[in-house]
């Protein structure tokens, strides 16, 4: 006879790419997120919280950043009828949701959103498919000032969460300025424009020499292989490359080097104009070249903008996995993109708006130590005696009542080192023990966990007892004694 | 030739049964989770965001609640490897995650969890696929005083979120006591068993009688259609009758009646002592049976639970789509479950805990009235001169470093009513106006929308000009002017 085969036992594993956050790292991003949302909020913006899921069809199948072409989506098809996807950033959802409620939405429709989005990419190295964004964007505003208005905001929400005015650059480019070079070089050929675009994208990695290889015949990279060029000859490339290293040692040098790189292209010009626009409202407005600068050497999305573009990076050192100093480089980033809504309508609706990277930025306030040490844990009451829990539960009534974090141990009591093990497993402060004896008497052990850390928690109750981190007490001055404890360590 | 069909354009649409939420919706949902999230972290619990994406292996196919057997998950394959899917609670994720972390996490483990969750249902109206939830759970705690403490938080929350001590109600059932029922009935059988707690469920809509014939022969449902019944003989039926209208006017009545219903049957006896445990721990912390109370006739998740069950509903009366008084009903539920984490390990593990449905409390709370009104909009700084942006933009920082909610009008300037009807939109209450003569005056007018909403909102600017709503003031006093007109309102 066969034998019968036991269903095998799940795996209790999460899905690869994906992670679980637990307590500090799940409150400490909630606070960043509510830091970032009043900011977004005072500023005019209202909240949106659209469906995390979308159909394909509103979402389009492939993400628009250049950076990473062949992204995909989670999507499943309904029963005979439409795919769905999880969506992957919070501005196709916004385009959608822009043309759908027109006609009720104010215009300019000013919107902010925070919350997971999802990428089916190969997962690698701190690389994951679910991570957080948290966007602001100006629907149906074609004035630059718009964007400016993000730039400062930008800059207001970096200090807020604590980083200091010179540890941060909010740098600003244009694609219109590029579009006036490219005009400016005669270059027409769209595959060759593009060509040309797509390596600009790589001066973050390859810097100038290396723009100036790949847009001429080409470059060795890293690994050894041979990349071919775009093919332009030395004096073509050279309107790129003034381009790229045109910021000069004020705005308005760098804007005259800008002028000079765009020729007479009108669109150019018009692109210089936007730029110059931005600097003097963050200028008087009070935010110094040093917050929010025109810096053509950002290069990143230039491709997928198709005005103004901005990136916020952090400019101070950490030190990488082999310890070597580096920048920790750019938090948020975003532009005008005038395209948008046109999928759905059919009209262009100017649109320009930021994504804040969320998970990113928490990284990097961590290394920094910006964020207040890890939180701890509740004050534990130990049960001595299971008959009398509610003599327990009374003390942790009383300890929350004062505003105190506190629990009573509700695993089985029988081992009093797990109590304690518990105790020290939860990073409490505090541990109150009141066995037969004290409570005949009135009286109640208070035990300070953090200044008695260095004793082995597996201790007996009459080492513990000899403890000078313990003291005796009466159950009346329970709570006033608890809260003289907890005011040493604050 | 052919013509060359055209793309039809994207359809700009919610997915079926999926929701957008705006503006006030979203603030006052994230105000709830915070103060749900804080109530619990004051009890001792840890935040836990894990994945919303999990294998359907870990997440098993269905949902374990008895009410919907037929709900689904949305589901897709990895390129050929793992079925993921979304999950559909936060109880099965919170079960993969202890049996994954079970040696790092403390036992038992507390935690708290708040997000959507995803069910792949027919939608139907008020009926969504996405919703959220706002779970704590104590995982490894054997302890019926586990079970209390949840209780008097759920109590705790309700209050912080404004219901009144006489506005709720929860009410505490125990399977195990149902379980003694019928052991003492004899019914031995698991498919009648099966047959009579699916009966039981049915309790909330066609009460005792219906019940009643449900149990025996059978009975006619409102739409005519026979259902059969479980074949019971009236005798057989009485003790579960006996069961559910066992409340008694006292605590002590209703446990003495539960006494008597499951006869000599040993587990029926422990379920009678652990709600006699949980009522006691109650009453003297302060919980009067009125706000936590055993109550046989909650049967909602008997099938589903292993040990003690709650229920928190709301009392007050509301008036139903056809202006009938009508209770709101149940708002947050949970129990003991005693099996949740042994398919990963095989290890039965202790666990307790409660959902609180956040968006059926919205809800209750907005038809009460206890939601403060609808906020209001940004004041907007209109703009009568392009050129002269960077004084608009003063103005708002002005406003916004005085901690005002403000926004600088970034659509296009040229229709001034288009302005006007912006800042209505958006509920503003005051808009401000500067032309060039104000200008040169060192003037602005501030007008007060909330008074002069009567107004047309054509108006001309002249016509504005007359309202008495309308004021004007020094460009240097704009700030305290301000001030002076929101302290009107509130």
């Amino acid at each position: 006879m066969a034998k019968v085969k036991k269903t095998p036992r799940p795996k209790a594993q999460t899905p690869k790419g994906f992670r679980d956050y637990f307590g500090a790292d799940v409150s400490e991003r909630n606070n960043m997120l509510e830091t970032i949302g009043s900011v977004y909020h005072h500023y005019g913006f209202e909240a949106l919280e659209s469906s995390a899921v979308e159909t394909v069809e509103a979402l389009g199948k492939f993400l628009p950043d250049v950076d990473r072409p062949n992204e995909g989506v989670f999507a499943w098809q309904e029963e005979d009828s439409d795919w769905l996807a999880l969506r992957y950033d919070l501005t196709a959802p916004l385009a959608r949701v822009y043309a759908q409620y027109r006609n009720e939405l104010p215009t300019p429709y000013r919107r902010y959103a925070m919350g997971p989005v999802w990428r089916n990419e190969k997962p690698g190295p701190g690389r994951y498919r679910q991570f957080y964004q948290c966007d602001a964007d100006t629907v149906g505003a074609a004035n630059v000032a718009a964007d400016a208005e993000i730039c400062m905001m930008l800059a207001d929400i970096l200090e807020r969460l604590g980083i200091a005015p010179g540890d941060f650059a909010i740098k600003v480019n244009n694609r219109k300025v590029l579009n006036g070079v490219l005009e400016t070089m005669g270059l027409t050929d769209v595959a060759q424009r593009d060509a040309v675009l797509r390596t600009i994208d790589k001066f973050d990695k390859v810097g100038v020499e290396g723009v100036r290889d790949l847009l001429g015949k080409g470059r060795l990279d890293a690994s050894g292989a041979y990349i071919d060029g775009v093919g332009l000859s030395a004096a073509q490339a050279d309107p790129v490359i003034a381009f790229l290293t045109s910021k000069g040692k004020s705005t308005a040098e760098t804007l005259a080097n800008l002028a000079q790189a765009v020729g007479s292209s009108p669109t150019g010009a018009a692109g210089v104009r936007e730029l110059e626009t931005i600097a003097t409202l963050a200028a008087q407005a009070g935010y110094s070249s040093a917050k929010i600068d025109v810096d053509p050497s950002v290069v990143r999305g230039l491709g997928y903008y198709t005005g103004p573009v901005f990136e916020a990076e952090l400019t101070f050192d950490i030190l990488d996995e082999k310890g070597r100093k580096r920048q920790f480089g750019s938090v948020a980033g975003g532009g005008r993109y005038d395209d948008l809504v046109k999928r759905f309508t059919g009209q262009e609706v100017p649109a320009t708006g930021v994504s804040i990277g969320v998970d990113r930025l928490l990284a990097a306030l961590r290394e920094k130590g910006r964020i207040a040490s890890q939180e701890r844990g509740p004050i534990i009451v130990t049960v001595m005696d299971k008959d009398h829990m509610s003599d327990y539960f009374d003390m942790v009534t009383e300890l929350r009542g004062a505003g105190i974090r506190a629990e009573c141990y509700l695993g089985n009591p029988k081992n009093f080192g797990n109590q304690l093990k518990y105790a020290d497993k939860r990073e409490a402060p505090i541990a109150i023990i009141q066995g037969e004896s004290e409570r005949n008497a009135g009286r109640v052990l208070i035990k300070d966990l953090i200044l008695g850390s260095k004793l082995a928690v597996q201790a007996t109750l009459e080492e513990w007892k000899e403890n000078p981190a313990q003291i005796e007490v009466d159950r009346s001055d329970l709570v006033q004694n608890i809260q003289a404890i907890l005011k040493k360590y604050t």
